[in-house]
């Protein structure tokens, strides 16, 4: 079968931002565009993946406003919502969009506008996606992070300091993310005694809230040479969804839907964790990269905290994971989140990433939405 | 290559109902699932169309709280929103989800939960997708339509009772469907005498607010037989977007949406218009179904009017149009619309439409998202 190809990636600046969901999409469209050399009338299917446009900003129908604004009428648009991995889930519908035949030129395009609300108001239109007997009780996303942390913690013997030590990393990572909302090293120090958000998870566990866009050109394999020198395959890619009340899990500390669309995308790309060589994961909250390295079989369940020591993850490790900061420190606009993962890997398989490069022929991204709902795990090739 | 076949179909009842948009879900999942004699651990993926669960009642994550309800976790689940033609882009969605080969079980269910809002909430909600610029002059969707139906009046001199006699036709269609929001025969009087909403289109030129559930089950043809004696196969479907401002289309009788993907569906079907033999159309104002007729090549342009005095489109007519009471009579909850306009012909294809059949081996929807925005045709033939 004809595998599908991305030929061109672009990001905006994440951060705070002063336009709305419509500019933001616009300039990550245009960029993909010009970064592969391709005519806004060539887009067959055009894919925005954006959670709450409506309840951010009251605006819906934005793939039309998109469509419109770049001159890709007559394309077909569609918006997937896949809650915090909206971006993910617009991979894997441009990749369907692809491998089905329907489409021989899908652009993506993820985005989210967040910081014009209170961190209050957004915490609440995210928490939304939960169960509603759990929304009804308070939970929201970070704490039922900080109750995973400190189950994980006592589980597994593993000392406070290695959370810390995903947040040092990720945001050392970003200081060479020219489009990262936060370009600033930190240390265990400051990590470990910034103010309590979820017991025992601190400020610096958390991604911000961030507003941006991100966008991916696809098409067949079979065509990718006559746009692009360089380009990379998604040689592998599944979605999983676990029990939507968090408490119904067996083991807090393991996320099924990472382990499920793990072996879905290994198995569809013939590979196993060994052969991953860079990984964007969804550092959310730093404790969500240990599940996800576990879970993916990049760590033995209960180890991962011991790789920061080794000094695994880091980008001269073994298996660099964040080279982009994360959404830790390169924020975390929802609907883009998954594209800008997507992103980073495309970089890095066509030799693109700067300052950031590591040697690597095979990536994976991992998109996690809700607190491990739905899962989408992808396997990208840089193409031979 | 092996078709995409459809082997069971359900939808709620459409009205005012006191649950939920996760109880209407549920309902329509678990009735089509009952409908193909399927267990919900065999559903590999699991669209959810819906437009705006979020601005209606504040619920978010609406697919994985689907997928945990039914018991179809690890499911992979997506929410499509595509404003009105969210369901037919569901249907698209899981369309791809088959012919991609990354599904082999498909679940499509789309609803929609609006009558707890008051009609001007709803109307905003609604007017919410359409281009900002038209937003802040106070152009709401039925706003459109009386535009476009005094042009379309004029310019081809029609007379207004032609569009009556649409609303008439589809209430009468809708007695014979239990599940119809309405369930009551009008005549040409009744519906010209009726309030004027926007002029020269009154109250039953236009569908009601609803709260309403459908759902589809897909599998590759190959396998269908091991399910269903009766199926059918969706042989050609596409999807086209047009100006998002409205007011730039070159002659606003014509929704270039409409002819696109009409053509892209008769195109990969094999199929022109004269092989049509039942089909639903969009029909929110009266004077959309002139416009789809048309521009699908029922009728030449500025003639389906004309079809109404020779009976062509009633149900014992030549091509009975609406034969479900279209969204005039049986109600229009968004996201669910064009799921439930493939759920009737599919019904049709396999001889069980009861006192509704008629005799047709082809059939065709078209669902058209904000005011001919995004439209999304499809062709269904009963299989051989």
């Amino acid at each position: 079968m004809d595998r599908v190809a991305v030929i061109g990636a672009s990001m905006t600046k994440f951060g705070q931002r002063d336009v709305w969901i419509r500019e933001l999409l616009s300039q990550a469209a245009e960029e993909c565009l010009d970064d592969a050399d391709v005519a806004p009338d060539e887009i067959e299917h055009l894919y925005v993946s954006n959670m709450a446009s409506g309840e951010f900003e009251g605006q819906g129908g934005v793939p039309n406003l998109l469509a419109h604004d770049i001159g890709a009428i007559p394309a077909y648009t569609e918006r997937i919502d896949q809650t915090s991995s909206s971006g993910g889930a617009g991979v894997y519908a441009a990749w369907r969009s692809i491998a089905s035949g329907a489409s021989d030129m899908t652009l993506l395009v993820g985005g989210e506008k967040m910081t014009h609300k209170t961190t209050a108001e957004a915490t609440d239109i995210i928490a939304s996606i939960t169960h509603p007997a759990e929304y009804k009780h308070g939970l929201t996303l970070p704490s039922f992070a900080g109750m995973t942390a400190r189950r994980y913690l006592h589980k597994y013997d593993a000392p406070r300091e290695s959370l810390a030590k995903v947040a040092v990393k990720n945001h050392k990572n970003g200081v060479d993310n020219p489009n990262a909302q936060f370009q600033k090293e930190i240390d265990v120090e400051t990590a470990l005694d910034s103010p309590i958000v979820a017991d025992p998870l601190r400020l610096y566990d958390f991604c911000p809230i961030t507003d941006g866009s991100a966008a991916l050109l696809f098409v067949p394999e079979s065509v990718a040479e006559e746009y692009a020198d360089e380009y990379a395959v998604i040689s592998g890619i599944g979605g999983a969804t676990d029990t939507h009340v968090v408490h119904e899990r067996d083991d807090p500390t393991v996320m099924n839907g990472v382990v499920d669309s793990g072996e879905e995308a290994y198995e569809m790309a013939g590979l196993g964790p060994e052969d991953i060589e860079v990984a964007e994961l969804h550092d959310m909250f730093t404790i969500l990269e240990f599940l996800q390295m576990e879970g993916l079989g990049f760590a033995e369940q209960g180890e991962a905290w011991k790789e920061m020591d080794r000094g695994t993850t880091e980008r001269d490790g073994e298996l660099p994971i964040n080279t982009s900061g994360g959404l830790k420190s390169k924020g975390h606009p929802l609907g883009a989140s998954g594209v800008a993962q997507a992103v980073e890997i495309y970089e890095q398989m066509v030799g693109e990433a700067g300052p950031r490069q590591v040697d690597a022929d095979v990536g994976l991204t991992c998109n996690v939405g809700g607190f491990g709902n739905c899962v989408i795990t992808a396997i990208m090739e840089a193409a031979e």
